[in-house]
């Protein structure tokens, strides 16, 4: 474990001491500090940090987030239109990117994103590695560390692992009676590691020096999903509860190291009706720490448009208290996402957490006073508080005229107005 | 009130007698035809009819349905355009479409747009009734009157009048503190109606006769609303409960006149928390009549993607219990919608039905089904299951590759099937 140069943010607000982030945090969120100041103490909320940058806070209390997934695949590689992507997603608002390029220089292509945006960046350590290896039995553990070093020190203001999964789970996960088995790709490397050469989960065996290098540098540990159900027809299993179980007092552990750390959870195919129950299970299993979920899907057959059906899977969960959602996009499933459809899964899930907040917090000032601009037909200002401006503009431009096309001269609001008087 | 030439099929359920659409509803839905027969009968489901084609039903125990709006605007007349769009509606999945022109040859496009499709149609007679004669204060009770049995003859499955609002409704709206007036567009003119002439609403004044016309050509009543909130920080207020009782009472008293009867209500713009608990005020207050909500919206800064915040709100709606949606497309607000939006409208209301249905009757069979095609890679099949394969096909053929450029050679399902043989 290495040896800490100085107390990071955790610790800091362990012993109550506010550290800068804290009070900037709080300030963006319309938070008093002294309350996130404990809750970040607690492991409630979380504060990633990007040399240079806002500091973005996300756990209880705080405004649901967006992650965007970007990243070249060992099929498809074209580095600008990442980086490209990486804007995409930052312009239409997601708090987060995570780069998972597996093809390319994925060193340059990491940097290049870095001096693009200004949001946090995540990265899935294991990726890098694969990809550089070309096979996952080849890895050794010193690979993965110096891997996570390297990563850190690039500027990723948070690593996932997926620590939770052992050779029990796997021999478990046999004897299921899943449709889907693992649909986490992170997670099919580590278990593939680990089947192959019939050892522990690497991320387990090193957790503590994993946790030394995040400490030092003073990066968000999520403790990633491999055992999240890949079709709503697959329950929460054993072998779920059992990684969600692990997850809850490996993020325990973290914490006591120093850690920040984000517990990835549920996610992938939920049952609609499950959603608000599973997200209360891992929230209170996990002592209410940040939860992540990916969507949830809550149907199988959206393909093609499984940004929408995300986007109501990750509103019901973020209602019901995930504070964090990984986006989809219409691609899921089917290719990897243009820059389009990156936009498309942003602002899907920008409306998700939206739509969780107002369930979670109540009515937003944002929703009134859009209705109050739209009841005097004010366009521009209504166009500034849209979550994409752009998208409405350019509808709205081609219907030409100085009034609304969809019902001219008949618009109901004025006509009221004329008679209500 | 007209003379009824035959028994037809709300008063053949009532006496117990299975009609031919019974049966047809009954199959079409797997559901035992006595049941159903039962549930017509009580006014619990309606069964709308076209001629020559397959009948619909709508309500409890039933599918969840989806209406898309089409149809000319005062400012913008493309009668191709809005036929194109009514046949994007019904191949993309609309149970119903609902012909709203107002500008242009009404009746031939209304006549052109049941030429291509064979869903049930449904109009809005108080449109055509304003758009001929420009303005409604010279409208007469007798001509709107004459506009519903024009258009039921034409081949309209089902009229939607707004008979539930009351001048004593609209004294206490002036009074409100509501931010949005009234955004029903045909509430609006049946209200100005009201207000210009202080007269009673007309639909009200002539309501047994209406129902003489329908309950003679065995159409669908759907009663209009009028008071649905126009943004989330309006809460349901007196108003609105006022026209809820009173078109429960109406719906009654139509189902006595031998009417089937869909109720609209909530719809418009509702707070996300409090959805299932208005749909559950209606449906309880309706005796469980079939429920049609517009969206709802649960926030309103999603402009440019109301379809989306609308699928979130719908699939919380018809979870909670509503039976029909009617769709938003991406240009609410904004403008007409052009074909692509209608496909988009279509399916992001089809996902959020689908998704009701799975939070009301548990999963279905096509999810589980979509799965198995999924985990063993099988693309055409996959296809055949998606609400719109269309799409799918045009991603994944984006790729270019046999497999999915998403992770390429490094597919979780591949890998952990491969690994845990």
């Amino acid at each position: 474990m290495s040896i800490q140069s100085r107390e990071n943010l955790l610790q800091a607000a362990i012993r109550g001491i506010e550290p800068p982030a804290v009070r900037m945090v709080a300030g963006a969120e319309g938070l008093s500090p002294a309350v996130l100041l404990k809750l970040v103490a607690a492991g409630r909320a979380v504060i990633m940090q990007r040399d240079g940058k806002p500091p973005l806070g996300i756990g209880e209390g705080l405004r649901t987030k967006v992650n965007a997934n970007v990243g070249t695949s060992a099929d498809l590689i074209d580095p600008d239109g990442e980086v490209e992507k990486a804007m995409a997603a930052e312009k239409y608002g997601a708090d987060t990117v995570t780069d998972l390029s597996m093809g390319g220089p994925i060193d340059e292509i990491f940097r290049r994103i870095k001096e693009a945006t200004s949001v946090p960046l995540t990265t899935v350590p294991i990726y890098q590695a694969v990809a550089e290896k070309g096979s996952f039995s080849s890895i050794t553990g010193g690979e993965i560390l110096r891997t996570i070093r390297k990563q850190i020190g690039a500027g990723a203001s948070s690593v996932v692992v997926h620590a939770a999964i052992t050779l029990e789970m796997l021999v478990d996960l046999k004897r299921s009676k899943r449709i889907m088995g693992v649909v986490s790709k992170g997670g099919s490397f580590t278990s593939a590691w680990m089947l192959q050469k019939g050892e522990e989960n690497p991320f387990l065996s090193h957790f503590d020096e994993i946790c030394g290098v995040l400490a030092e540098r003073d990066a968000v540990l999520s403790l990633g999903n491999t055992m999240r159900s890949g079709c709503i027809s697959d329950p929460m299993d054993a072998v779920q509860v059992a990684e969600m179980e692990m997850n809850a007092d490996l993020a325990k552990r973290a914490n006591d190291l120093g850690v920040q750390v984000i517990v990835e959870g549920m996610g992938g195919h939920v049952r609609p009706d499950r959603i608000p129950e599973y997200v209360a299970l891992y929230k209170r299993r996990t002592s209410f720490r940040p939860l992540f979920v990916a969507g949830p899907l809550p149907i199988d057959i959206g393909v093609g448009y499984d940004h929408i059906s995300g986007s109501v899977g990750g509103a019901m969960a973020a209602g019901a208290g995930a504070d964090y959602l990984c986006y989809i996009t219409p691609s899921e499933h089917l290719a990897l996402p243009d820059v389009g459809q990156v936009r498309e899964g942003v602002v899907a899930f920008k409306i998700a957490a939206h739509i969780g907040d107002t369930m979670k917090y109540g009515p937003r000032l944002e929703d009134e006073m859009l209705a109050r601009y739209r009841r005097v037909r004010d366009w521009e200002n209504q166009f500034k508080l849209a979550i994409d401006a752009d998208r409405a503009m350019e509808i709205r431009s081609r219907g030409g005229t100085d009034g609304c096309t969809m019902c001219g001269k008949y618009c109901a609001i004025a006509i009221m107005e004329d008679h209500l008087r």
